[in-house]
C-alpha cells in the first residue's frame, strides 16, 4: 500500500505527539490502515468518520439538501438519509432516533455549532445561499465580508442546523472536495 | 490536473441530477476545482469544509482533542484552534465569537447533533474512551453493539458535543482517514 502525503504527516504528527508526551510512546509504529495502538496509549486519526444531524422530518431535510444543496443519497430510507461527503458521511436522522442512540434527549451546555461549506467565490456564496433558501432554508446572517477577509453567510436548515456558506481565499478546495488549511 | 474517481463520480452525481431536474441543466460543464455554475443553479461538491463547535474554555476543550484524541492544531491563538482532519477541518472557537459570527446565540430547533470517530475493532473502541474520558470527556452511553452491527458508545466532550465512538465493519476508512459507504 502507498504510504501517501498524508499519511507521511500523520507519522510527523504522532513523532511530534510521542517527543512532547517526553517518551511515553517509545516508539512510532508503521501506519496501519486505521491507527495503532501501543503500550502507552491510542493513535488516533486526525478523522471524523460522520455528521450526523437530528432532523424532525426526514422528507422536509431532503428537500433541503437534496434540491439546495444538489446533494445525492448514497442511501436513504424512512428514518435516516446518508450522503457521501469528501471522506466523510454526512447523516441526516429522526431526532428521535439520533436521541435513543446516544442516549440523550437534551443537548446540554453551550454545545453550539456549525458546519461550513466553503465555495469559489463571493458570487458563489450568494448563489449557493439563494439556492438553500428556495429549499427551505432560512437566513441566519446575510453574506458579508468577515474581519479574516473572503466572504461568507450562514443559513439554518430546516431543523435549525446552521451552515456557513463561504469563500475562503486562503483555503484551497481539490478536485476530489477536500480542504486543506492555509493552502 | 488529474481527474480522480471521486470526481468521475461527483460528474455522474451531476448526470443525474440534471436527468432528474428535466433538463433544467443543458449541460454538464467539466469539473472545475471548485464548482460550475451554469444558467439554471449552482452545482455544489458534496463536501463539508468545516465542522465548528463552540467552547466555553479553550484550553479545556484542548485537553480534550489533543490529549484524549491525540490530535495537533493546525493553527491556535485565544480563541480558536483548528485541527486538519481528512479533508476538512474541525474549528473549536469559543461560543461567544462563533454565535456572534453567525448571529445566533440560542439553538433554535431539535437542532441535535452527532459526530462520529470510527476505528478499526471493538477494543478500539474501548481504548479510545477510555482516552476521552481521561481528558476530560463524559460518557453518555457505555459501548455497545447497536441494532445494524458494530460497536460503540458515545462520549460528551467539556462543552457537551456527542461523539461518537464506533467500529462499522462495513464502512472501510482508508490510509488517509477518508470514510467511504458500504465499502
Amino acid at each position: 500500500m502507498l504510504i501517501s502525503k498524508r499519511a507521511r504527516a500523520f507519522a510527523a504528527d504522532r513523532t511530534r505527539w510521542a517527543g512532547r508526551r517526553q517518551g511515553a510512546i517509545a516508539s512510532v509504529p508503521s501506519l496501519a490502515s486505521h491507527f495503532v495502538i501501543d503500550v502507552s496509549g491510542t493513535y488516533m486519526q486526525q478523522q471524523i468518520s460522520v455528521v450526523t444531524l437530528g432532523v424532525e422530518h426526514i422528507t422536509r431535510s431532503r428537500r433541503f439538501y437534496a434540491e439546495g444543496f444538489g446533494w445525492t443519497p448514497v442511501f436513504e430510507n424512512e428514518e435516516i438519509i446518508f450522503y457521501q461527503m469528501n471522506g466523510l458521511m454526512l447523516g441526516t436522522w429522526l431526532s428521535a432516533s439520533l436521541a435513543s442512540d446516544m442516549k440523550r434527549v437534551a443537548i446540554e451546555g453551550s454545545a453550539s455549532f456549525a458546519l461550513a461549506h466553503n465555495v469559489g467565490s463571493p458570487d458563489e456564496v450568494k448563489a449557493a445561499i439563494g439556492q438553500l433558501l428556495a429549499a427551505g432554508g432560512r437566513v441566519l446572517r446575510d453574506a458579508d465580508t468577515p474581519a479574516h477577509g473572503g466572504y461568507r453567510g450562514y443559513v439554518a436548515d430546516p431543523d435549525g442546523h446552521a451552515w456557513e456558506i463561504a469563500w475562503n481565499p486562503s483555503w484551497s478546495i481539490d478536485m476530489d472536495g477536500r480542504v486543506i488549511f492555509g493552502h
